[in-house]
This record gives C-alpha cells, sequence and structure tokens, in this order.
C-alpha cells in the first residue's frame, strides 16, 4: 500500500468522512446537530421601531413560518394589549405544526391570562441584572424565586410547556443566576433561557456560561442574543456548541434596537456545520420570500450584505475568484446557492477582471476566440474600466467588436 | 468589617475594577486593548459587487479613513490595471499619516511593480487550500514557498513591511500552514496572514488557529474574516483574544460576495471591550459621515440592522425596556449613543408602550398628570395603537385632549 500523502488525507476528510466546519468532536455537549429553533418574529419582531403587523399580517407571517419548518412561534404578551390576546389565540386556532409560545413577564397576571390563550407553552423572563433589578422591576432575587415558582407552577398545573429565562443574563451575578436556575430546574421547567438582552457578550462567554449551566441543570437550554456588537449570529452558534439546544431567532433579525439573530443568518451558520440536517427540516428554498414579507410587512429593505440573500452574497467579482469559480464553485464558496433555490454570479464587467471571467462570457456568446486573443480583448475590456463603471452591454459591445475585427483580418489575409 | 454582601461585590465590578467585557485575564496573549485596523474598502472594498472609484473618490475615502485614526490603507494592486497604479501612486503621495499598503499575489511582477508605488508596504497573498491549489494556481506547497521567500526577500530589501498571508486559511492543511508561515517567519516577514477567504470560520476554529500560530512565530498576526455566515465581527474579536494584532476591515463590510468585518461593527464589538483604547485611537464621531460617504459612492443604503448607525440602533420600544431605559439607559444599553455623537430615541407610540414612557412624553409635553393619569392615558394609546401604527402626533393629540377633558372635569366641579 503505498504511503497516504498529505493531499490525499486532506482530500479524504472534506470528501465527507468528518466535515471539518461541523461540530467539534470534543464537543461532547454540543447540540449543532439537534438544534430547534424559536422563532420570534411575532414577539421580538413586534418591538422593532418599524413594525405594526395587523392580525391578518401576523397569521400570514405565521403561516410562512410554520412552512418554513421553524419548532416554535413565539408571539407578544396577550397582557400587552387586548388585539394582542385576541390574536394569541387566533393564532393557537390555525392548527400549525410549529408549536405556539406567548412570552410574559413573570407575574401571575401575565401568566393567567397567557394560559386562557390556549398556547403550546409559555415563555417567562425576569430581569436578573444589577441594573435592572435596580432600575425596571426593584425586586431582590428572593422575590424573583418566589414569583418564578408560583408562575412556573401554575403553568405547569395547566398541562403546557414552560420556559424560564434571566434577562440581561450576561450582566448578572453567576451565582444569583445558577441558583436561580437550579431552583426552576428542580421543580421541572422545561427549558432555561439565558438572554444577551444587550447584545455585550462574546463566544468565549458564551461557551462559558452555556457550558457551566449545562452541567448544573437537567432541563433543556435556550438562548437569545441581540446584535448590538454584531455577535448575534456566532453566539448562537457557539452556545449549541456548548450544549444549548434552542436559539432565538426572528427574520431578518428584526427587534429590539438592531435586533437578534437572523433566521436566514442562522442558516447560513449552521448548513455549513451539517447541512444534511439543515436540510432535513427546514424548507429552505422558502427564504427569500419569508424575509420579502416580512421586510414589506415593517418598510425596510433586506440589508445588501444579508447571509443568502443579500444581493451580492453569491456574486464573484476580483480576477482570481472569478477564474476559480469558474473552475469549481467551491473553491470560494461555503454555501451552496442552489440550497436556497438562487443562483451565482459571475460580476466580469469591472477593471479587476480576469481573461478567465472574459473567455466564459465570449462562451456564453457563443463566439470563437483563442485564449491569447481573450487576453487581448481583456486587456481593453480592463482599459475602459479604468475610466469609468462598466455594464454587460459594455463588455459585450467590446468583445463583439474585436470578434468582428478579428474576422475581419481573416478575410482580409485571404483576399491578399 | 461587614461581610461584602452579593450586591455590593456586583457593584464594585460593575465599577470598573475590571470590565466583565473587557479582555479575558486568562488570555495571556489577548491583543484586545492593542488591536490595530487594516482598512481595505480601497482593496477588498473594490471587489464588492457595486464599487467603481474613481481617482478622486478614492482619495476622498483615503483621507477620511486617515482622518477617523485607521493604522493602515491597503490599495488594490498596482497590477490590476493602468489606472490603479496610477491612484496607488497618488495616495501613497497624500502624506497621509496612516501607512499606505497594496493587496498583491505572490509573483515577482506583481512585486516590482508594487514596490515602485511608494507604499510603506506590501501585503502578499496565496492560495493554500487544497481547492485554491487545484483550481486557482496549481502550484505544490514547495512551489508556494519558493515564490514567498523570493518575493518577502525582493520587497525587504526595498525596506518596506511585508505580510504573508495564506488565502482560504480554514481549509488549508494545518501542517502546510504552519510549514510556510515558520519558513516566512525566520526570514524576517513583519506579519503572517490568516484569511477565512469563504467566512466558514466560527469563533472556535478561530481561536484554536491563531492561537497555534501564535506559539509558533515571533511576527505578529493579521486575521481576514468574510461574512458568509454571519461571524465576521465575532471572529475578529476571537482572533484578537488569541493573540493577533492586526484586524482588515471595510467602511460596512464592503467586499467579496456579502463582504468582511465591517470597521463601524468592529467599533461597537471593541468599545464594550475597551473604551478608552478605542476612544483614544479613533475619531469615532466621524463613523457616520464616512459610511455615508462610502454608501453613496457605491449606491447602497446603510442596513437597518447597522450596529451604531442602523436607524433604529439606539431606539428603545417595549414597554419595559423604555421604563428602564429613562431610569439609567446602561440598563438596555451597552453601547453609549454619545461616543458616536448619536443619541437614543424611546419609540413610545405603539401598543406595547408603557405607562412610564407616556409619563416622560407628558413631562416634554410640560402637562401636569398624576401617575394614575398617565396609566389611563397609556390604555386610550394601546388601544388605538392595537388597531393601526401610531406616529408621535396621534400619542400627542390623545394626550393633550385627555389633559383638557380633567381639566374641563375640574372646572365643571368647581362651578357645580
Amino acid at each position: 500500500m503505498p504511503p497516504a500523502t498529505v493531499d490525499s488525507t486532506f482530500q479524504k476528510v472534506t470528501e465527507g468522512v468528518r466535515n471539518p466546519y461541523g461540530p467539534n468532536p470534543h464537543d461532547f455537549m454540543s447540540n449543532v446537530s439537534r438544534f430547534k429553533l424559536i422563532e420570534s418574529t411575532l414577539r421580538e419582531g413586534e418591538q422593532f421601531a418599524n413594525a405594526f403587523f395587523d392580525t391578518e399580517k401576523k397569521i400570514e407571517i405565521a403561516k410562512a413560518l410554520d412552512e418554513f419548518g421553524v419548532d416554535y412561534i413565539e408571539l407578544t404578551s396577550p397582557a400587552a394589549s387586548e388585539q394582542s390576546r385576541l390574536d394569541c389565540e387566533a393564532i393557537c386556532k390555525l392548527g400549525l405544526k410549529a408549536k405556539i409560545l406567548t412570552h410574559i413577564r413573570c407575574h401571575m397576571d401575565d401568566a393567567r391570562i397567557a394560559v386562557a390563550t390556549g398556547v403550546d407553552g409559555v415563555d417567562v423572563v425576569i430581569g436578573t441584572s444589577q441594573f435592572l433589578r435596580e432600575y425596571s422591576h426593584g425586586k431582590d432575587m428572593n422575590y424573583i424565586a418566589k414569583s418564578a415558582i408560583e408562575v412556573i407552577e401554575f403553568v405547569k398545573s395547566h398541562g403546557i410547556e414552560i420556559r424560564f429565562s434571566s434577562e440581561d443574563s450576561f450582566r448578572s451575578d453567576l451565582v444569583d443566576l445558577l441558583n436561580i436556575y437550579r431552583t426552576v430546574d428542580k421543580i421541572g421547567v422545561n427549558r432555561v433561557g439565558i438572554a444577551d438582552t444587550v447584545g455585550c457578550a462574546n463566544p468565549r462567554q458564551v461557551y462559558d456560561l452555556v457550558r457551566t449551566l449545562k452541567s448544573i441543570v437537567s432541563c433543556e437550554i435556550e438562548c437569545h442574543f441581540h446584535n448590538d456588537t454584531g455577535c448575534a449570529i456566532a453566539n448562537a452558534y457557539t452556545a449549541l456548541e456548548a450544549g444549548a439546544t434552542f436559539i432565538d431567532v426572528s427574520v431578518l433579525g428584526i427587534g429590539e434596537r438592531n435586533g437578534i439573530t437572523s433566521l436566514g443568518g442562522l442558516m447560513a451558520r449552521m448548513i455549513a456545520a451539517d447541512r444534511d440536517y439543515v436540510l432535513s427540516k427546514y424548507k429552505l428554498h422558502k427564504l427569500r420570500d419569508l424575509e420579502n414579507l416580512v421586510a414589506d410587512a415593517v418598510q425596510i429593505n433586506i440589508p445588501f450584505n444579508n447571509p443568502i440573500t443579500g444581493f451580492c452574497a453569491f456574486t464573484h467579482k476580483a480576477g482570481i475568484h472569478a477564474k476559480a469559480i469558474l473552475a469549481n464553485p467551491s473553491t470560494y464558496e461555503i454555501l451552496d446557492p442552489a440550497d436556497f433555490g438562487l443562483t451565482r454570479y459571475i460580476h466580469f464587467a469591472n477593471r479587476l477582471t480576469g481573461w478567465n471571467a472574459i473567455k466564459s462570457r465570449v462562451d456564453q456568446l457563443n463566439l470563437a476566440l483563442t485564449d491569447a486573443q481573450c487576453k487581448e480583448v481583456t486587456t481593453k475590456i480592463k482599459a475602459l474600466g479604468d475610466i469609468r463603471p462598466l455594464n454587460i452591454d459594455d463588455v459585450d459591445s467590446i468583445i463583439r467588436e474585436y470578434h468582428a475585427d478579428q474576422n475581419n483580418e481573416i478575410a482580409a489575409a485571404i483576399q491578399a
């Protein structure tokens, strides 16, 4: 048997013995390959500055989320307003595959209204940081524990799921946090939640807190990350590595301030980690329509740099990128646009273009030019690209003119 | 001495004995508090689908970046086109405080053109992954090492800085990578670069690779992260924790596909970690104008969810958020908008509003209502907010009408 070369070993790894971007085999608690989504466009998303969803729009969004395949749909507290309560009841009656949750303050008044709506579960939250204890509800940890026990036992007595979450978890005292989580775990809460309410956490803090929490509770862990410092997607992935199972997302990440982990962004991250799992659960072809539905409803544009559906997410421009993409798309793509019902685009009409990209265009135009000729016409295209922005028509004109000149020269040579 | 309570201990931590979102004291190699920016809007950014910068616009952007305080400005290879070369020379002659770099393929032809432009340094890159070696340049690791040594020694002989980077580092064979990095470190390269060219890396992979690399080279480490899976900002932060010093950024993150770590996003992340360092180096009040300059030049909108400058990054909506923000902004803000010359906004015209937010508005309108009255008028506002989107005029009308009614009732009572 010939000795394995470095190359063949690498090839073997990339061919799927193990996906190097998948779960880290040293993370014994990792749930990267069995995560679940709690979709909060109709709760956190309603806290987005521009959001106003009437009943019809809420139902349309809930149905679209259900078709996409989200595991849970979280709704605004029925205690927020009378219409919020009626809408919650209406969505519970739709008979969706996704379980319906509502999100309430840790208070019996809210809990009574919530269980009466017909939801499958209640997400309870209370601020545990020094900041929130002082400036929001003004209660101490003993009061928080007492309220939590009362609310949890009440909700459980109605036979529905219950989650208890701290708020602003990363600015809460660790011992306080672990105490309250262990208490609610012992009385049988279904999930405990960690919330980076202000968006301050970085991935290694997330890993440490989730892993520590995992070691002291037997229930599952849910995480909620705001994006103020741009880490909401990475933090969600890291939380799964550390043993969390549930991630809160919203379409385009809409929520308070600049929002939370986006559904599409997390799909991009997770499909790189476990493509089979993601494709088996979620209808990724519906992502673009879902994002357009919500973007229209809250009057925003899809960000130019949105993962997957940003207008240029699969556009390749620089010459060396275009050359390699034409030979094998995996060279510069970790995501396959076809998984999302999208296509890639080679941007060849600019001064950074290379002759491989132009040769590909020449072939598309069904013109016959040698490699040397393609290089020559590329020089002309780059020269014009130095002067002004080019469009495809510009490039095609230069190619066609060059091609005609070549043929004229040949004709002239024959005639001579 | 009385025993310290949990609360007073926590207070002590939050009051600045140590910033809990700052460098992790266990990261002995962390450069979170001495990082530097390599600003690549005029290189990576030129690879953005919409980008065409003429000479005048390049100079305007270079000057704005310099005023902001970036450490290095990276320019498109002078080998890309004749105008690229002329622009590179022109920017070198501006006499900016920032050092000027250009970014070239690992090839002597490109290196000769680059050193002749007057740049302060050259960034050399070559694909090291199996994908790129097979489908891009077609060279093996021996060839790569040989070319790298030739180019590095040539650039060094001209007395300017030289960086050597692999491309697609996270899909390259680790042993190949460490071999080439150690080789170039030994011959005196200034920086070695890690590039997540396809945007596949997650934070823990970044931490592992940077830390491993740090243990085998004596030069500094630069990192470049694409954002295909939404982790570019988090990966940059994690790289600094692991011992990298230089992060590649561009304004709004513009670059190939959906781009790289954004300048503004990294500022948000870093100011949470070390506010004093960031404020001492970078003119954050200029961030919004800088982003608008580049957004106009490439005809894009600032994403609604952009860190710091997104239109709602400092807008607080839900009742419990608004209440606490009014009492102490730190409750729901990890960033202070004043650091960026911006202001916060309490969104009170919606059905999720609370009576504290409305009371604040009543005070702004200079009307006298008791807390009980504020709660009553809040109920009226939420009822209208259930029916349709509200604007500030709607809320003010309801408040003024309610206030007038109260006064009329008092007048009637006096009269009766």
